[in-house]
Formats: C-alpha cells, sequence, structure tokens
C-alpha cells in the first residue's frame, strides 16, 4: 500500500487527526476540540474537516488518500463499525462512525478502540518497534489497554479484550467504577491516587495538599511528591506498586515482549517506576520476566495517530 | 495430512500415549508408569515403546505415523525442543526430549508444554470446538494453565504464558510456592484448600475432617462437602469465589470465547462452579462477559493426547 492514510485519535476532549505515509511518517497533523455535546454527526463533521484540512496544509489531493484509521473511546462494535457505548463521549450509544466517516469523505474506514489503536502505533513505532508483542496500558482518569500478539491487536472473541483496568488485584479492595471491587483501575488510576490521598488526609496525614483537596488532581500529588513532600511520595510509589501487580499478572498470563505505558501518571517517572519494577520482580516467575521490557510509551503524543492509521493498513 | 500422529501425554506419574487420526480420533490408548527418577533417557525411551505398542496393538505399520507431539510439564524451550524446568519431574534440566525420541523413533516430534497441549485439545475437539478462544485452567497440586486463540497456542514471547496460577489476586494474601504472595495458585489450588481447612481447625472450626488432617487432600474435603459438613462446604464455596476472581480477570483482559477448568477439583461440580460464576458476574463488566462459557472440560482424559498431536499437525 503506497498511499496515505488518515489516522484519527478521537478523544473526549480533542480530536488528533494526522496524514500518515505508509512508513508511518505523520506529514501533517490537525487538532480539533471533540465537543461530543453537539452529537455524532457535528464530531464526525470535524473529523472529516480535520482530515481535509489536513490534506490541504500538505499540498496532497485526496486522491492520494487510501483510507481512514480510527481510534475511539469507548467499545467498539468492529464488523459494524460501530461505536456502542463510550462513557467519554458522553450521550453516545450504537453509533455508526465508520459509515458517517466513510459517507462524508467517500474513503473506506476501519474503526477501533482508542487504547487499541495506541497499542499498535507504540508497537509499530514506539516501544515494541521489532518486537514480538507489547501490552500497552493508558493511566488516566481510569485505566485502560491494548494487546498486541504478533503484529496485530487481540480483539477478543466480542472485541472488548483489554480492559486490564478491571483486573481485580484485590477482592475485598476499594470499590470500582464497574462495580466490581479491587480493580488495577481502583488502586492505580488518576482518581484512585486524589480518593487515596484525601483518605491520607482523613486519617491525619499532615502534607500540604490538605489545604488544597478540592480539584485535587494526580498531577497535584505529583508535583508536591517532587516538592519533597513524603505523603505524596507514598502516594505515587504505593500507586507504582498497584500497576506492579498488575503487571506481573500481565506478564504471568500473556509473557509479553514489552509492557508499556502511557498517560500523564507515567510523567512522575521512577518514583513511578523503580517500585513498579521491584514489584513485578519479587512477584514475577524468573521465566516469565526474561527478557521483558517494562517502559514508558515513546509516542505518547503520536501512538493514537499512527496506530488508528496502522488498524487501516492491517484491515 | 492423512498420517496418524501419536500423541503424548508425559505426566509425572504416568505417560499417556495415543495413536491419533487427523480427525482427532484416538484409536489406541496406551499408559505406562513415567519413573522420573530413573532419568530421562529411560523415560524417552518408555514414551517410544508405548507408542510402538500402540502401533502393534492397532495392527498398524510405523510407515503410516506422520509424527509425534509430546505435552512435557514445566517449562518448554519450543526451538530447541528442550524442557528446561520441571518441577513434576524430578532431577529434570535441559533435557532435549525433542531429539531423544525423534532419534529413538525415527520420526519428526513436536514439544510443547502439557497445559498448552490440553487447551489446544479442548480447544480443538472438547469445550472449544468451533469456539474463537479458549483459556484452560488445570487445577491441581497447583494451578496451570492453556491459552488458545484463534485456534493456535499463545506461547508468549518466550515460551511461557498461561501461568494462570500466578497471577496475584490479593497483594498481601496467602505466600506461594513461587515466592510471590497471594497467588491464585495460593487460593485455589487442591493444596491451598487443604491449608485453608487446616487453618479453619486450628481456629476452632468444628468438621469430622479435622480427625484426619494428616494426608488430608482436596478429594477429602470436596466428599465431606457432599456429605453435608459446613466447614469443606465452605471450603470449596471459597475455592469456587477465589477462581471466579480469576476467570473474572482472564475475561478483562482477553475476552476469550470459553474459560474451561480441568483436574480434580472440578468434580466438586456445582458446589464449585456455582460461587465461581456468581463472582464473575459480579465483577465482570457486562461486555467482557457477553457470550463467555465457563465450564468443565469436556475430554478430561484425551485432551492431553489429542492436544499433543495437535501440537504436531500445526507445527
Amino acid at each position: 500500500m503506497d498511499c496515505l492514510i488518515v489516522g484519527v485519535d478521537l478523544g473526549g476532549t480533542n480530536i488528533k487527526v494526522g496524514l500518515v505515509t505508509p512508513a508511518g511518517h505523520v506529514l501533517q497533523r490537525h487538532a480539533t476540540p471533540t465537543r461530543a455535546e453537539e452529537g455524532p454527526a457535528a464530531v464526525a463533521a470535524r473529523i472529516c474537516a480535520a482530515a481535509l484540512d489536513c490534506l490541504q496544509a500538505a499540498g496532497r489531493p485526496v486522491g492520494e488518500v487510501g483510507g481512514v484509521g480510527v481510534g475511539s473511546p469507548g467499545t467498539i462494535d468492529m464488523d459494524a463499525g460501530v461505536v456502542t457505548f463510550s462513557p467519554n463521549l458522553p450521550g453516545w450509544a450504537h453509533v455508526p462512525l465508520r459509515s458517517m466517516v466513510e459517507d462524508e469523505l467517500q474513503l473506506p474506514c476501519v474503526l477501533d478502540n482508542d487504547a487499541n489503536a495506541a497499542a499498535l502505533g507504540e508497537y509499530w513505532l514506539g516501544a515494541g518497534r521489532e518486537a514480538h508483542s507489547l501490552v500497552l496500558l493508558t493511566l488516566g482518569t481510569g485505566i485502560g489497554g491494548g494487546i498486541v500478539l504478533d503484529g496485530r491487536i487481540w480483539h477478543g472473541d466480542r472485541g472488548v479484550a483489554g480492559e486490564i483496568g478491571h483486573m481485580s488485584i484485590d477482592p475485598d479492595g476499594p470499590p470500582c467504577g464497574c462495580g466490581n471491587r479491587g480493580c488495577l483501575e481502583a488502586h492505580a488510576s488518576a482518581t484512585a491516587m486524589v480518593r487515596r490521598l484525601r483518605e491520607a488526609v482523613e486519617a491525619g496525614a499532615e502534607t500540604p495538599l490538605a489545604r488544597s483537596l478540592d480539584g485535587l488532581s494526580a498531577r497535584d500529588i505529583h508535583a508536591a511528591a517532587l516538592d519533597g513532600d513524603p505523603v505524596a511520595r507514598a502516594n505515587v510509589e504505593m500507586t507504582g506498586r498497584y500497576l506492579g501487580v498488575g503487571v506481573s499478572n500481565i506478564m504471568h498470563i500473556l509473557n509479553p515482549e514489552v509492557v508499556a505505558f502511557t498517560g500523564g501518571v507515567t510523567a512522575a517517572g521512577p518514583m513511578l517506576f523503580e517500585p513498579l519494577i521491584e514489584e513485578v520482580e519479587w512477584r514475577t516467575l524468573a521465566d516469565s520476566r526474561e527478557g521483558v521490557r517494562i517502559c514508558a510509551a515513546e509516542l505518547p503524543e503520536d501512538a493514537g495517530i499512527v496506530g488508528a492509521a496502522r488498524c487501516f493498513m492491517l484491515a
């Protein structure tokens, strides 16, 4: 396939669109607000307008484009090209996004989950280059994931594999938004970090963050930890430990070559990764650990775009 | 491939050998004690003798056999055809079992892990017939597993995927033989059942089993539960609940079509499976549960043999 592909990373806040070459070079990028509240038709129109803007800016005609790959948050019916449900796109249910894009651009489109697309992007051009397999964990308000095995996204039987954030790492752990208890997400998401910080303050821990509990974010906790606040630091380290439990489970089950992390929390760097890897080392069988790379994603900005384009290429 | 394949299920106690047709029919079976303590050469010789016995009993010449598939306990180096380590075959380390069999029978051989082979057998002819994907959990002294995705065993990067028993379901749970804490195996293996029963008795629980704690087995606990002993019954049910946590994790990560169980503990039937499925239902996202079949394996006797033969066919 020698033509260009449009890669679309549809997020709850922004739509990122890129014009991607067969080798994965992004010729042109364009970002625009999602405004999901305006409804699917408006969002689809904005995706297509951004794609055309990219082409114009790059001075390439539509005729050079072979197709469009879209990574969307939520549950995707791959066969139908439908976003069945998406907590990050309020009001979206059973949205036939693929045909909406195809009709508007008159180009074939492939739709996949955004974390799957990002995992494929990292596999293709980032942390998983030349690897056999990669699992990507996306750390944010929740914890998502994508699994790439032998160069292909593993979608599972009904297309919902990779719900890594909802594995239980403690049967009686804190309640998760999903209804389960002790999910990895309930221990190690940005939301969980904030909850644990509040609980620590309520239990009497002394931290400057106690003065700004309203609107507290994981970023604030990370900043305070860097400033030397031991309560914040313990919070970040504990997050790393919980992630280590989850990663160890993934390693035992799948024995992937690469486990990569993306999302704001990864900015904490060694403060997060050192306890994470320490936890993995004592929890994981030596054979399951052998040769596995645990690292930050290498394409935090572009993985979604190039991965979505790659989804189209491999379809 | 029209020829017959010899399938070998090498266990710690017995070697089971079968003559398998291309359609998976077992024409002839032969079992012989493993006697691992006599060393790899003696075991390889016994495997080959059993294969020849099968052929003779079936009245088929060696010329009709295309090859041999062997499922062995332990860690397998697939490329080299070597059993690198096997707790169930004492003293075995770096045993080139594939070439030992090939040299003796003058037939090509494929070597894989026994749980992988059993999973492939169940996928091919048992609980996973016509399914998209299957995860098999083998419940015994430990908990092993095999993962079949799109008709192929998922081996992982270094061939050690499927170590399902060593996923942590409780970061501070009971110690596991592997050095980790809170492994599924430390909660739900036959060994864990016996340990929990002892602990209950030490804590004052009244059960007829208290009189026979020496040499107590999971089978005894199951029998007592069937006889109406509430302590034993709670033990079996709790085992089901812990397995449910592990199954829910597998469903979130892999979204397989079938999750099957094999091993002695499955004889407990509904007493084990009802709490297991109850646990899965409240813990697992609706999308991840949709269409998934959780069941006992259908070929507890033959899965290892036909699966090993299938490993050869697919190699």
